[in-house]
């Protein structure tokens, strides 16, 4: 039986890449996408379509939790996205705990479904201001989920790849295009409306990766800045 | 300010001692319930019935998740409820890194609350099988937690108190008849039937913590074995 790989999926470009990744490291593709009410809820959208690209069972977990708690300018509308470049320390999109829920259901999945490893798609080159994006975080995640899980107790280690957190955006592009993966599909922007703002944080850091790439975003934009 | 303490409040009896010991140690009580389609899904009415008690703000979280996935006898109805007393490695009712996930959203919630430590109600006495339960993986957990924060990054931890971890049913029941914890509003039973059943692994354990502790459980059984 092929070795199985959880695929944390956001339906953006990193996750996106993720995918290519996986599948070129043998494995069959297990994506999964959580629903948490972000503004970029289209991502959802999405992720079902970059799943389907690569013809696979697709997982999506609806997490309303972060809309309770709010706290962050993704899932409280009360808070304003930035569009002025980046900020200094945590940006305020910055979602408590973010990854570390993810990989926490991601694990229970893994678990679940027999697979050895999850990939997630962070980086800490170009949002080094969000916490559980650094490699510091992801290894002291692998070690508690395999204190937590079935699986480390009968002696097989789930793994956690993070392929891209070491990449700039550029680097991440250039290893998708080789990849041949699906970027038309994906969808970067915060503001999650029908075409991507080209103004927030997110569509700039996409838009100056593919051109330090040397590449043209397939996606359409309302303006470019 | 009254400092805060998250606790991770089930409506059984481990996480109701938790209640009365972080009252004890001077916290505003910040009480957090998942509903994951457990079989004892009535605890979370318990649940409600303890903040109410104490007369304090109750946040229950929606988690289907676990429903999805499987894999263990509390969610999948398709495995059944083992009544033959402790069982070998780890039980059928373990539930794939549930606490993982629960200390996960705990974080988030506590990040977002401004609470300084995370209340649980684990015991490696009793449900030695259960990976999650170990003081390894809390103390793992908690390194963790602080790494993926912004807490963690602004010099403030975020702790995980478990005081149970080493105490037996008896003594946690000791424990909670010191600070009078309303055990007549917990239930324990896996069933979640009407009334408690008596007869599952966890009923067993606890009719038996009260007997080792010389008290008389308040709640009423449909037997008792």
């Amino acid at each position: 039986m092929k070795k199985r790989a959880v695929v944390v999926l956001s339906g953006g470009l990193d996750s996106t890449t993720c995918m290519g990744l996986a599948q070129e490291a043998g494995y069959a593709l297990l994506p999964l996408t959580f629903a948490y009410g972000q503004r970029h809820g289209r991502e959802v959208a999405q992720a079902r379509k970059v799943a389907r690209h690569y013809g696979v069972e697709h997982q999506v977990v609806d997490i309303g939790f972060f809309g309770q708690i709010g706290g962050s300018a993704l899932t409280d509308t009360a808070i304003p996205v930035p569009d002025s470049g980046q900020e200094e320390g945590i940006p305020s999109t910055y979602v408590p705990a973010r990854n570390l829920i993810f990989l926490s259901l991601a694990a229970a999945y893994a678990e679940t479904r027999g697979a050895e490893v999850i990939y997630i798609g962070v980086s800490a080159v170009d949002f080094s201001g969000y916490p559980d994006c650094r490699p510091a975080f992801i290894e002291s995640m692998e070690e508690t989920i395999n204190r937590a899980t079935r699986a480390g107790h009968t002696g097989t280690r789930l793994r956690i790849e993070a392929p891209l957190v070491h990449l700039s955006k550029a680097d991440t592009i250039r290893e998708g295009l080789r990849l041949q993966v699906p970027y038309h599909l994906t969808t970067s922007c915060y503001r999650g409306e029908e075409l991507a703002c080209g103004r927030c944080d997110s569509c700039r850091l996409r838009l100056k990766g593919f051109a330090d790439a040397g590449a043209e975003d397939p996606i359409p934009y309302r303006e470019r800045v």
